[in-house]
């Protein structure tokens, strides 16, 4: 098999206490087979998780690590069996680039909670098996990527393609419960953490016709809150106003990517009201009262990114509501002190590389 | 107002450390109000709650406490605007004899999720306020009861009045959620926890189709699952078990009383599985750890009693598909022995009072 000489930003190994270590390195990627495309990589948000797993947070960071799954750009080849794209396309790719296909999610359009032997294959960090050859996958911090067309989606012609990438992980994410729990005009929804996700989903949520809700510790963000279209703010630790805004509030999406107690949150939610975390992928810092739960026959539920269709249909729902993530785009030379201005919450609210600044690279 | 001299069981102050203390007290209750009726116990089922209750595990318990809220007995005088029923009439009380009536809940049919200023009241250690005079409610460990009619339950002529007590709590505690999470036939349903919620639990949904699995830490309770109905048994510290048993749940209903760890049991759960606890009314031993509940879109709910309606379903239910408590009857004198034996689980699976005993002590 060819093989395609990539440049790629990655980590070459854990990097605990020493963050400022992407650096620089060639990867290579196997040429397109008959139902993949080659893609001339163009933008690439950086997410949260990006983080989490550079730094083996998960401890499953196979390195080199090549993060990056929120990615944009423009078909360069097609397989003699792709049929739905061709050259010049400009399109995404999100968190998955494969799955088994068979299993009952699959078969449901489920992909992401794919119960086949390993699961579905993250585009980064992900296990991939072609011709029985199995291979640690590389992101889209990188020149270009490969991947099948049933896992890409058409980027719409309104999107501006700068902006649109986080669309495909921190969109997606937060769009899946938003309609798998079925949100409707009204309803009264809260977003719990206004980072890349939160501050999607506060514009998704409200596109749907909810009443918006923004819960966080950060009085600074008050104004951006209502700047993205929230109707009301609620600083989390002020005990007044969370006391009273209790059994008020029909679904609560919490965004927060580290660990953070859920008991003062599941208090403001009406009679079956439920509680879906996204952003953590870990414990929650202390054992939820089931008190509180059970009092009001409370949920609390976890979901995880979306389904390639999903992905579809956030990308051309935010084209239809005009819905754009607010990104800082950076080259990827300034990845590094993105990550620490990431971990400072000192961003508003993505970071996108221009990947025209790893292709002007030697 | 008349007063009516009633004898019962009860504690007198906080049982820290001195489990062996209810005793014999006299009280007096109302004479029934016009829409209230009299009704003279013959049995009362002892719940996990009263020992929690007596012990003041929840710190609101107010002294004297007379517990007591599975109460069987015959109407001895109506009021006189009582309908529905008549003097001489077999009825039931359960956990609720008051709530507010007017609340969203309440006009909905979910009285125990009542949204009124004090909740619903409580058979006993409930606020009740009639005429605006307060007071603390006293529950079925005595000879006679009043309650309005609206949360008086008939008993079905075909259930043996002897043993039908439990269903007014262990019952309709564990039907509400199996019918409101809708278990249908097929379903994959495992109850955790054998006393007295469960082992209805297990007959309860076997009668509605459920494919039922036991998940109890005691081997002894493996063939006393399999009387009641149960298709498998895991015993959940048996780690190969739970591992092999991954995924395969649609529910799991948990009425284990005391904290517990609950990361295992969701694992056992498949795609939009629900673990609902009914018999936790507090933290849980650990907090959970989201990464299990996200990978599978897994949801943990709580759920308290059930309204009025679904105790009648309840008991209809029961009466319909030969379901009845297993239970020992005791005399009101033992009562402090049974709840030794209860802490140390040794019933198998419900203590029933048989009130004669109370009524033939000076």
């Amino acid at each position: 098999m060819e093989q395609l000489k990539t440049k790629a930003y990655g980590a070459k190994a854990s990097l605990i206490d020493q963050l400022s270590s992407l650096s620089r390195m060639d990867i290579e990627r196997n040429e397109p087979q008959s139902d993949e495309v080659l893609i001339d990589i163009l933008y690439c948000g950086v997410c949260h998780s990006d983080l989490h797993q550079v730094k083996n947070d998960w401890s499953n960071t196979i390195y080199p690590c090549v993060p990056g799954h929120e990615v944009v750009g423009r078909i360069t080849q097609t397989g003699s069996n792709v049929t739905k794209f061709k050259v010049g396309d400009v399109v995404g790719v999100g968190c998955m680039i494969d799955s088994c296909g068979q299993c009952n999610s699959c078969t449901g359009g489920d992909e992401q909670y794919c119960e086949g032997p390993v699961s579905w294959t993250a585009t980064y960090n992900g296990y991939m098996k072609p011709n029985g050859n199995g291979y640690n996958t590389f992101g889209g911090y990188s020149t270009n990527i490969v991947v099948k067309e049933s896992f890409i989606l058409n980027i719409p012609d309104s999107l501006d393609i700068k902006a649109a990438a986080p669309i495909l992980c921190a969109g997606v994410t937060t769009y899946s419960p938003l309609r798998h729990w079925q949100v409707k005009a009204g309803d009264k929804v809260a977003i719990a953490g206004l980072g890349g996700l939160g501050h999607m989903a506060v514009m998704l949520a409200k596109a749907m016709g909810a009443e918006v809700t923004v819960l966080t510790t950060s009085k600074e963000k008050q104004a951006d809150a209502e700047k993205l279209g929230a109707h009301h703010v609620i600083i989390s630790d002020d005990k007044d106003a969370m006391t009273q805004n209790e059994k008020t509030l029909d679904m609560i999406l919490v965004t927060i990517p580290d660990k953070f107690d859920v008991n003062p949150y599941i208090s403001l939610l009406k009679r079956d009201g439920n509680l879906v975390t996204v952003g953590l992928l870990g414990p929650y810092k202390s054992p939820v009262n089931n008190m509180e739960v059970a009092f009001q026959r409370r949920s609390m539920s976890g979901s995880l990114i979306g389904s390639i269709k999903e992905t579809q249909e956030v990308l051309d729902f935010c084209a239809e509501h005009s819905i754009l993530p607010e990104v800082e785009i950076i080259p990827i030379q300034d990845i590094n002190k993105a990550y620490k201005r990431m971990l400072d919450e000192e961003v508003r609210f993505r970071f996108v590389i221009d990947m025209q600044s790893l292709k002007d690279e030697q």
